[in-house]
């Protein structure tokens, strides 16, 4: 019997036909459809065809027109986390009561050490410019609590919302900015705005498992596309899944520092992302919730950016940057505002106020930025320190991602590892981890794990990563 | 032609009958299936007959039975606001169109005396104590913000609130117990726990727009059963309906000071009410907004305390009675507890902290419930007040209710007037009242008005109460 995946034969047999000058390099590859009936294969296959050979660098593909073969530049780099099992076009289902086993394990049990957040520690936010704000406004308006804010949230703070946004190259308005309980919020008022319950609705694969919850809890399908921890998103496979028989009415889709992988997209597949949905009547819904964390000296573009026919959603977070406790978020909608508003209205009316004006007051001083910049390169460096010590302390065939910010590492172990059994061993000690598995609903991601690298290295942490090693040599 | 509406006619035939000893006292009222038969008459014509009838005290219900004729006692109080156009029970649609163009007209409007809300006015309201409380917790805490809260929220607030449930003989756990954005995320989670987009939940007829709006917004059919202003929900009319062809999934009451009727229910029709939802297996959503405002020296019963079967879950809000700008309500679900506590979590995460820590410092000691009793005596002399100068400057024909407690009247014009032609004129001038039309989809009650008295009685106010007697006069 052959073990081959069956995608992996048929990309091999093309790859084959390439070599040897059958297909030649400018000519065009057989579409999906085709391959579908000739090989008699599923949809999902033909899609991971196409995907293989664009890994390999043989495979173009050109906007309404199709793929069409090329000549392979200098050998690819292989991505680390190589999705080497088939794309699962399945339709998600369930992963929820997983992802709430494991969060209600990681309750009952008496954590020591967590890994598995993506906040930072307390120590490095803002917490005392923030609270001594809080007290300012306090003292200062008697009767702050006396009436109820707008639904909208503080004008203020929403002008300073659109003008950073400036910089970081949206153009959004202040007055089409709605301040939401944290991108959680804000994610569901987008998808409550463009879906019915039953809609399908693409996500990356992995992502994180909190949007396959939120999805769930909306009744929407959810069809995983594959995304690498280099360039995100695979935009060859997203094209294919958008040109078959199944609707995607929306697309959550986190560019910048991918939850769990890290990635950052290159402008060029920002590009295209924004277009492809655009032209597929899909609606991009943009999760923003890292993008102030990723360690660059120039703001990198957010889909909105790209987006020409206003068919991009943006969603995002204060929680990460500011303060975890804070529960802000926002969004800004577009051609869909007046109904976020409406939903955000009658889901839970505008959002408390002191929180917003102590951030307004931080956000318009210089200190802001220059906060983020040092919490950014603090960042760098505990990412650092964690990747050597996994290096040092886990089995050897373990890889690590090397994100250009933020807090999440993503592990892939060597396969013969479980990440559920990784993920209880750790409990029993008190070592909290995220396992692989809660990040999809295909189990492409059972020995992988992701490590949250938020709190400054210790001799703490560094025996719990020894912990966690030992563990798997145990396991191994 | 006989311009008697036909149930009227109906209606007139059966007490002939009773009165000339053709229905005797004790017999058995025909079913509304039979009713419907005999007559050819549609659901709600059969039900409104009979609701008429118990009106003049001739019918009475015997649950599991059937209803029965029986001897009026004393000749009945006619309430002030006769409901006196037949049910329609036809489904709800498309309301939020006509409350967002009041709430945007509002909005638009230069206002400069609000009878529009429900709030008291801030000076009423213990700010100094809830903003000092925040101080201490902001200095006494500097990691307040530092971490994010639990989904469920502060424990010590969910304990303090269980603990004074008691006292209002609801038995609750803190542990089941989950702090919301207001009642509004509260009803949200409720109705989402229950019920599927396309069912149908029953409200009271009146009620507060913003449940209308809420259960548009998630896409449920809407059935509306008539209420009063002295006992709130009619039972034999909700009765007839729970056995009728239409499956009622959940319904939302407002036992205690319904909004905008005032009502509040007896004891035996809270038990009863409970008993039929539970019988007919329709979620009974409980909406407790204005329970502390109600002017008694002994807490009134909720329907979770008649609650036998775990059928009620049981919402509440702190707005109203503390603070308009803190946002917090909560809910009790029983045993949908986990499942609002999931949808609590997709949706929007735990509560931001600070005013929870607020509450609590004010809740347990012993100005928490000093201070409810002075503002609930603060508001009957408002109400007060404001009757009067209705009585005195509306015109002749114009009843008024009078609620044991809370911040609204809910007026009803002479029946030539209009009530949107009303709120119109009124914000001309600078007066935002809330139309009657707003507060149901039929057109039941577009002569009535919702009148806010949650400020002390001023000059302002009265010459503004003049004023809207002026702009009446000239419209009649
Ligand atoms: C990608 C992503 N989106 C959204 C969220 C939720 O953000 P918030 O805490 O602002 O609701 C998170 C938090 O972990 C996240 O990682
Ligand atoms: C009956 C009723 N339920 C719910 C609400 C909403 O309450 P909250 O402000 O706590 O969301 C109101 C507010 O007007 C109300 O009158």
């Amino acid at each position: 019997m052959n073990t081959t995946p069956l995608y992996r034969q048929l990309a091999n047999h093309y790859l084959d036909a390439i070599r040897s000058g059958t297909l030649k390099t400018g000519e065009r590859f057989p579409s999906i459809r085709l391959m579908m009936e000739k090989h008699a294969v599923s949809l999902s296959t033909a899609v991971q065809v196409c995907r293989e050979l664009e890994d390999y660098g043989v495979l173009e593909a050109r906007p309404r027109s199709g793929n069409y073969i090329r000549q392979p530049d200098k050998p690819q780099k292989t991505s680390p986390i190589a999705l080497v099992q088939p794309l699962d076009t399945g339709v998600y289902v369930g992963i929820h009561e997983q992802v709430s086993s494991v969060l209600k394990a990681s309750q009952r049990a008496l954590i020591k050490v967590n890994f598995a957040s993506a906040y930072c520690a307390p120590e490095l936010y803002p917490l005392k410019t923030l609270q001594d704000n809080m007290v300012k406004s306090l003292r200062h308006d008697s009767c702050l609590y006396g009436v109820a804010g707008s639904t909208n949230g503080n004008s203020a703070l929403r002008s300073l919302l659109a003008r950073r946004a400036l910089t970081t190259k949206a153009n959004l308005t202040a007055e089409r900015i709605v301040i939401t309980n944290g991108a959680t919020e804000a994610i569901n008022l987008a998808l409550r705005a463009v879906t019915q319950p039953g809609d399908t609705v693409a996500v990356e694969s992995p992502t994180f498992y909190g949007l396959l919850q939120i999805l769930e809890s909306l009744n929407l399908r959810v069809l995983e596309v594959p995304a690498s921890a280099h360039t995100g998103i695979n935009l060859n496979a997203l094209q294919l899944l958008l040109q078959g028989p199944e609707k995607i009415k929306a697309m959550i889709v986190i560019p910048n520092l991918q939850n769990p992988l890290g990635s950052i997209m290159p402008d060029a597949n920002k590009a295209r992302l924004v277009k492809l949905c655009a032209e597929h009547d899909t609606v991009l819904i943009e999760d923003d919730t890292y993008g102030d964390l990723v360690d660059t000296e120039q703001p990198l573009s957010t889909l909105k950016h790209w987006d020409r026919s206003d068919n991009v959603i943006y969603c995002a977070s204060l929680n990460k940057t500011l303060a975890p406790g804070m529960r802000l978020g926002w969004i800004s909608a577009g051609r869909w505002h007046e109904r976020v508003e409406m939903l955000k209205h009658t889901q839970s009316r505008g959002c408390e106020a002191l929180s917003q004006l102590a951030v307004s007051a931080f956000m318009k001083t210089p200190s802001y930025e220059r906060y983020l910049r040092r919490l950014r390169k603090t960042l760098t460096q505990q990412r650092q320190q964690m990747s050597e010590a996994i290096t040092r302390h886990f089995p050897i065939g373990t890889s690590v991602t090397h994100p250009q910010g933020g807090t999440l590492l993503w592990v892939e172990l060597p396969r013969r590892h479980s990440s559920m059994a990784f993920f209880h061993e750790a409990l029993k000690v008190g070592i909290q981890i995220s396992p692989g598995d809660i990040f999809s609903n295909a189990k492409r991601f059972n020995h992988f794990v992701r490590i949250g690298c938020g709190a400054p290295y210790s001799p703490k942490i560094d025996e719990a990563v020894q912990t966690l090693g030992r563990i798997l040599k145990n396991q191994g």
